[in-house]
């Protein structure tokens, strides 16, 4: 149970099971997220860790990690082993941060890192990110409690076998102090393009998410702009609270959120159906013809589809089609996939633009 | 023989016969042109001509050019009994001039103004527009030769039966000034993608072009902008110069755009090949797929298309097809096509976008 066993290609081939279908509000919600930082109690923050002591508490957790049977058999990928283009994969399928990406500095592939994920990856783990132990949990669609569960079940599991950092008075201790307490972080992906086209309506929404206490980001976390309307909502306190009451909070207002979506894509729909059809119409052509096609153009152009699919437009499309054509058109995918006729290393940029409209134009083709 | 004989949309569907083939250098020359002014002798020019006097010259005319023979018989539309769509159909043929055409004002449908064409709409002879008979020849491709040919066939044998105005010293007199002369003038329709891509070798062209004496202007003839990078030259000078003389000066000058414009296609094409590539592709996706498409957009893309044509990249294509499509699509043809779902009168833009996007979609399916 190495990266060995996993192959690139095969990876990029099978897209997350649990993205094959659009989960509840799949309209308007992509996926859910919950993840929990934990620390062992008898190592140092991974800040003032020793490479060698971080190997050693990579072998420890191994086993443990190993044995977790939610969502199928885990997968054991040592980062500074897994070729970069596995590590895109990764990245780009949300099982590891941008720290464990392939980047210029290679910090990532500092001995110890590595992460656990299940078969379905719904669950996945990293091992020395920030914290020792950073435990994911993903759903289709609006479900933060399938989400919630699946992680307090990890999180149960591997406490029985590992001991944790835990004060009696802040909870569970991290790294940063940012995620004290619960070390909870849930987050629900979005997709607001009815809300994007009506700027002042959106704007409400970043208010009303800001007041809250809550954070709305673009696709890839924090810092990063929303390409093709998809949006980020995200709790920023873990101190003080219980996790029950972070995720409702959470919840009600991605509930609103979804109502006021809809409501916006109701208005649109009936005062400019032929305009979004129009819309929908040329994004599909668009994507079967271009023989070039970069990252933000495809997205653009793909979230133009989901709603297409969402308003009944597009009576060939799916919601799953969609989100699995988000993952694969991105760099280490798009490599991925044409292992076998481009070079291992990564394209340059015009090559990759040429293998993301010829794989758009291959799956869209006869989806009419 | 009159205009009620006339079915507008029939008439819109069979696009003229001389443009279903390319002609000689038909990959950058789109047709070629030859016109003549003439007035009759007894009758003042049409800015003196009492209403009365204009009927009665429409009348001595009508049967000398309803026997005319070259290229089929000719049809005779009385302009102020002819309804609108049609006259924008005959204006969007270049059968007759903008002064013709349906207008605000209305002058177009002062009494005794005519129209005369062959069934294959390479001759056409319009009565009282600036002059009292405007013949006009047209021919495929680069062939003023041609052109020049058939309008002297039709001059000698109207001249035969009618009496022009000539001054030994000038020449043919004509209303305006400048027509004096000869009153001939000769234009070729150029379509310079790739020069209009180049902006500064393109402006080595509209210099070349002045300092010959000769003008460049867009599709529609003077003050018009030049849309899907056609472009018409022709001569000003018509006195003081035998026909041949003016004709020869403009072959030369279309002759080296040709060649310039082909110099700068093969650069293109082997320097961006792909880039070209997904250009016409991307152009053929969106005439595919769109629901509304407005007539600039609608040429822009068409251009791309003639462009593909000629460079192999579209070998479903021909040049005759974008040539037909590039005069079905405006708005007295889209209008006159679907007279059977839509009203007659003319309908508005965003309807004509609709109904302008489903003929390129119809038209276009399955040609790859």
């Amino acid at each position: 149970m190495t990266h060995r066993q996993i192959d690139s290609t095969k990876f990029a081939e099978r897209v997350s099971s649990w993205l094959t279908e659009p989960g509840p509000e799949g309209d308007v919600v992509v996926s859910s997220r919950v993840r929990l930082a934990r620390n062992l109690a008898d190592y140092p923050f991974v800040t003032k860790l020793a490479p060698e002591r971080a190997v050693e508490l990579a072998e420890r957790v191994k086993e443990p990690l190993s044995a977790l049977r939610l969502g199928g058999p885990m997968q054991w990928v040592p980062i500074h082993e897994a070729p970069a283009i596995l590590r895109l994969c990764l990245r780009e399928r949300h099982l590891v941060s941008r720290d464990l990406a392939p980047s210029a500095e290679e910090r990532a592939a500092l001995p110890g890192r590595a992460v656990a994920f299940s078969d379905d990856e719904t669950v996945s783990v990293m091992v020395n990110e920030e914290d020792h132990l950073r435990l994911q949990a993903m759903s289709a669609g609006f479900d933060l409690a399938t989400a919630f569960q699946r992680a307090q079940t990890v999180d149960r599991e591997l406490e029985q076998r590992l001991q944790f950092a835990v004060s009696e008075t802040y909870g569970y201790l991290t790294c940063c102090p940012t995620n004290v307490g619960t070390g909870l972080r849930a987050s629900v992906m979005l997709h607001l393009p009815a809300l994007s086209l009506v700027r002042p309506e959106l704007e409400k929404v970043f208010l009303a998410v800001q007041r809250t206490g809550l954070a709305l980001r673009g696709l890839y976390g924090e810092g990063s702009k929303a390409t093709g309307d998809f949006y980020q909502v995200s709790n920023q306190i873990t101190l003080g609270r219980d996790e029950n009451q972070l995720t409702a909070e959470l919840v009600d207002l991605v509930a609103s959120i979804v109502r006021f979506e809809r409501n916006v894509r109701d208005s649109l729909f009936k005062a400019q159906r032929a305009a979004l059809t129009d819309r929908v119409s040329r994004s599909l052509g668009m994507l079967r013809s271009a023989r070039f096609m970069t990252t933000d153009n495809a997205l653009a152009h793909l979230s133009n589809l989901r709603i297409g699919v969402c308003l009944g437009l597009w009576p060939a499309g799916s919601v799953p089609l969609v989100n699995r054509l988000r993952i694969q058109i991105q760099r280490g995918h798009l490599q991925a996939l044409s292992a076998r006729e481009a070079p291992t290393e990564l394209a340059e940029p015009s090559a990759r633009d040429r293998l993301r409209a010829a794989l758009l134009r291959r799956e869209l083709a006869e989806r009419n």
